[in-house]
C-alpha cells in the first residue's frame, strides 16, 4: 500500500484508528474455546465488527508465536483474511525484529513478501544494515522503534548523546538510510510532550502510536503535538477494544468501543485539517 | 540448563563451539531438497556429525519463520532433536526479541518454555521492563545485545552516552535488572579490542560472540581479551561449518570444519587454563 493511499483511507473513514490484535486466550469468550481455532475466530469477528471505524490492524508476533504451529496457522488466516476482505486496511506485522544484513532479509521476505503485511515494526539497536533489508520492499513500510510507551524506554532511549536523546539520534540517522522514505516511527502516547520535538524532525512521517487506553495515553495530546497535514498518525488501542466484552456480545462491544475512538477522532479532525 | 553445567561440558569437550544453524534452502545440499522436511534432515546431520565438537547449537529464527508454518514445524523438530538425543548440549534460541512486559513474557513462555530453548537472544533498546520478563525463567538465560558483530553497531552501540559507550551503559545497566545472574551478552568478535573493556564491567557472565569466519573476527584475538576463568565464551560459527560443502558430503565436511575450531580452542585452552 502507498502512503498516498493510507491517507486517502483516513479521509475516507474520519479515522486513523489501528487495532491491535494482541489475542490472548485467557481473555477471550470462553464460548469460542472449543471451536478449531479460538484465535481466528475470535479475530474474524473483530474484524467485520470495526474494519469500518479503522484503517489499521496489528497483529503480535509474540501472541501468535506463543501457540507455535497453532497460533502461526491463526496469523495466516488473519492475515489472508484481511487482505481479502478488506483490502484497504493497512496491516501491521507488530514484531520488532533486526538482525544482520542476511537475517533481516529474511524477516522482511517472511512478514512483506510470504505473509504480505504491509508493514512491520523493527528494532534500531543493530542499525543501518540491520534495518535496510526491510526498506526494499516497494510499497511496504518500515515501522521503527523511537521512542516507546513502556517505562524501560527512560532507561536508554531518553538518554543523551552528543547533546540530543538516542531516540532523536535514530530518528535522525535513519533517515540517512537508503529508502528511508518508506520508514514510520513508533512513538508512545505516554510520552505526549516528545511529539513536538520529534515532529521538528519527521514532519512528513507517519507515527504509530501505542499506549492510548490501556497504557495511559491521551488521544487529544498526542495529536495536539502530533499531528500533521496529512494527519500523520495511526493510533493503537489494543486492550480496551478487543476485550471490552468476554461474553457472546465481545464483538459488538469492540465495536462501541472503537467507535467511540472514532467519533473523537473525527471531532479532531473536523477541528483541525 | 545450570552455568555449572555449561562449564562442566566446555571443560569436557574441550570446545567452547556454537554451531549457528542458519539453514538457508538455497545453500544445502540439493539432494536433500526431495525431502519432506529438508531443513529438519540438514539440521539432523550437521547435529549427528558435530555434537561432540562443539557445546551449543543456535538455530537463526528468521531463516525458519521464512518458511511459516513448514519452518515452525523444522524448528521445533530440530530444538526436539536435541534436546531427547545431545541433552547436554545448550541451546539458543537466536530471536532477538524485546516488547513492552506482556508481550515479552509470550516471547519468553515460546521460546524459554514451550520450546524448551535454554536461552534466548534479546534486544534491549526497549530497557528493563522489555528484559526482565525472560530473566525470570530459572536456570534459562537470556542473551542480551551488547555489541554486534556488523557494521551498524557504530550507528548506536559505540555513540557515547555521558561518557561511556551506549553498549556500556547497556551493559551496565543491565546488571541492576532483576535476575541478572540470568544474562549472557553477544559480544561480536569483529570487535575484539572491546573484550577487555566489557571484562571489566562483566568478569564472569558469558559473552556469545558471532562473527568468527564469514564476517572476518579471529578467534585467538577474541579469547586473549575476552576468557575468563570459567571460559566464559560461546564462540559461534554458521556458514563456514555448515555450508563447508554442498555435496554428499555436508555433514562430513561440516564436521572438519569444527574439528579445525575445536582443536584451536583446545589449544587456546591448554595455554590459558
Amino acid at each position: 500500500m502507498t502512503t498516498t493511499q493510507l491517507i486517502q483511507q483516513i479521509q475516507n473513514k474520519k479515522s486513523f484508528l489501528c487495532i491491535g490484535l494482541d489475542v490472548d486466550l485467557q481473555k477471550i469468550p470462553s464460548h469460542l474455546l472449543t471451536l478449531e481455532d479460538p484465535i481466528f475466530e475470535f479475530n474474524k469477528a473483530i474484524i467485520d465488527a470495526t474494519h469500518d471505524l479503522c484503517v489499521s490492524y496489528k497483529p503480535n508476533m509474540a501472541f501468535y508465536e506463543a501457540h507455535g504451529l497453532k497460533g502461526w496457522t491463526s496469523l495466516q488466516k488473519t492475515i489472508n483474511y484481511i487482505n481479502e476482505n478488506y483490502p484497504e486496511i493497512f496491516t501491521i506485522a507488530d514484531a520488532k525484529r533486526g538482525d544482520i544484513g542476511n537475517t533481516s532479509t529474511m524477516y522482511a521476505k517472511a512478514f512483506l513478501e510470504d505473509l504480505n503485511f504491509d508493514s512491520v515494526t523493527v528494532a534500531p539497536y543493530m542499525g543501518k544494515d540491520s534495518v535496510e533489508p526491510f526498506l526494499a520492499f516497494e510499497n511496504k513500510h518500515t515501522i521503527l522503534l523511537a521512542l516507546t510507551s513502556n517505562e524501560g524506554a527512560f532507561d536508554f532511549q531518553t538518554q543523551n548523546v552528543n547533546h540530543e536523546a538516542l531516540y532523536q539520534k535514530v530518528i535522525k540517522t535513519s533517515k540517512t538510510w537508503k529508502n528511508s522514505q518508506n520508514l514510520m516511527y513508533v512513538v508512545g502516547a505516554t510520552k505526549a510532550e516528545y511529539f513536538a520535538e520529534i515532529r521538528k524532525i519527521v514532519p512528513d512521517s507517519f507515527l504509530l502510536v501505542p499506549g492510548v487506553g490501556a497504557q495511559g495515553g491521551s488521544l487529544s495530546e498526542v495529536c495536539k503535538y502530533g499531528m500533521n497535514e496529512a494527519v500523520g498518525l495511526l493510533i493503537n488501542s489494543s486492550r480496551a477494544i478487543i476485550y471490552a466484552s468476554n461474553g457472546a456480545d465481545f464483538a459488538e462491544k469492540a465495536r462501541e468501543e472503537a467507535l467511540l475512538l472514532q467519533q473523537e477522532m473525527e471531532g479532531i479532525l473536523k477541528i483541525n485539517l
